[in-house]
């Protein structure tokens, strides 16, 4: 029988033993765990990766705890815009979706993006008006809202000033880790990639900015002659890189191993240009790397020998 | 004295000799040599690569032949949305519109982001927002609407009824060819590379489509180690290649030169999976390579030695 095998992640950032309450790491932790078995399952039956990506994305979007859908953080103005990638390894096909409200789960409708269009990317009141013609479920703004991060949004109002002020820019970024992602990547007993990649984007966001997520061949990409990845972190800089198909190439085109290949771009051409952040990613041969320069990332892996679960 | 270089696309697509009347490729060969000139004269004067792709760009933005800017195509709703990107090969560095109604100049909107953000890519009504804070110039309605673009939407509305009709839209995409890009790459005499893409989009367009023109790394990308690439064509097919930054890790990675990277890209991968279009780019020692496989691209370059500029 042929190797499968799945990995996850729920965003990267400063994630600190010494900040977080037993309480909530245990929450953590369960919300992974459960998101690996939803996508596991399919696997296991002998699904598709397609399939087991979307359900251990749709587990944690449906998760409060995790940045992307019910959890999404609010814009500037109070919204929850969401992103979502989807990719298949098999042939490429792709779909996406940048800046949608209301929509339970981003990445189904940027699977239906994927199966049922000629596009990869739609965005904003456009894609939802794609989503309602494909009976995608919607939600009211309410299901969205939670008060950790309404809470985050008013506090990020008040030190954030304006977003052209670098300093405070940052201070949101680096400090209080105030974005996050989640993603899934799977092999199945077909030898097929997945990549699936979602989020609700950054707090205070402003200007109708879209990070890296929703955008297949940077923060989500997968080829069953290669890798499924799905990268997390400070979005711009890994558009400057080019990481998730850069990853690829570095194996394709350099003979890399996933870990090397991995561990060179998070690792050194990453930090080179001051971005972090980190990348869950699987190979053809099963070969499953989490890999990240920052302090933490909620993630885990599981194949028929093992499973993990891990957060620092 | 370092050389230095430009070239630039108009599009490509189903352009034919026998459909073409003398007097539109007489304009379509003045448009192109206006905006060679514009880059030219920059780079000529010591300036950068970066103002020099800006000047080609802004003068076909302003030129009704070319879909981008003034006459950008409409819509399925009749409106004009334009998307642009920009990237700086010096420091990895770039900006991107996508989806914006109204601005003058997508190009400068793009550079904008690049220069005053901390974002890499911003959407909609949020970019707008965006550029009325930095003072951008915006148009009224009738400043984009041309005649001819219009009569495109009607018979493309006709025709094309949904656009899950896989027929219909492959008759629109690839007979008769509706969409259309901007782009110019350049080297200066510092050495530093720069790319600019813009774009009006696909005729009929629905649901916030967006294509790779906004997309650094797919549809535009620029690196002093590798070089600047500005894409055309079937978007979609362009974002399943991750074809910009693809041909710059072939020349990193599998040490090919521009010529042979950019060749396998266009000729052969992409032609394998059905995609049509084409690039122009420059390498940091100066060569530059048109290369489509579609039966035409408007298209030119510039450089001490020559200056050239085609059609079919």
């Amino acid at each position: 029988m042929k190797k499968i095998g799945l990995a996850i992640h729920g965003g990267a950032g400063t994630i600190r033993r010494s900040t977080m309450s037993r309480l909530l790491e245990k929450e953590y932790r369960k919300g992974l765990e459960k998101a690996l078995k939803s996508g596991w399952n399919v696997l296991e039956k002998g699904g598709s990766s397609i399939d087991a990506v979307c359900e251990s994305v749709i587990s944690m979007e449906n998760n409060p705890l995790f940045n992307a859908g019910k959890g999404s953080v609010f814009t500037h103005e109070g919204k929850n815009e969401m992103d979502a990638a989807i990719m298949n390894g098999v042939n490429l096909e792709n779909g996406a979706v940048a800046g949608v409200t209301g929509i339970k789960n981003p990445i189904l409708l940027a699977k239906c993006v994927m199966e049922k269009s000629e596009f990869s990317l739609l965005c904003g009141k456009g894609a939802e008006k794609f989503a309602k013609k494909n009976k995608l479920t919607f939600e009211p703004k309410e299901y969205f809202y939670t008060e950790k991060r309404w809470n985050q949004l008013q506090k990020a109002i008040k030190t954030g000033q304006a977003f052209l002020d670098h300093t405070n820019f940052e201070d949101i970024k680096k400090k209080e880790k105030y974005y996050g992602t989640v993603g899934a990547v799977a092999l199945d007993s077909n030898g097929n990639l997945a990549a699936a990649t979602s989020t609700g984007g950054m707090t205070n966001k402003m200007f109708g900015r879209i990070g890296d997520s929703p955008l297949n061949g940077i923060g989500n990409y997968a080829d069953n002659n290669s890798l499924a990845i799905s990268c997390t972190g400070s979005g711009e800089y890994f558009i400057k890189l080019t990481v998730a198909y850069r990853i690829s190439a570095l194996m394709t085109y350099k003979k890399m191993s996933l870990k090397k290949a991995a561990d060179y771009v998070i690792n050194k051409k990453l930090i080179e240009i001051g971005g972090d952040g980190g990348i869950i990613a699987i190979d053809k041969k099963g070969n499953i790397v989490l890999c990240f320069n920052s302090e933490g990332m909620y993630r885990g892996y599981v194949n028929e020998k093992e499973k993990f679960v891990g957060i620092y």
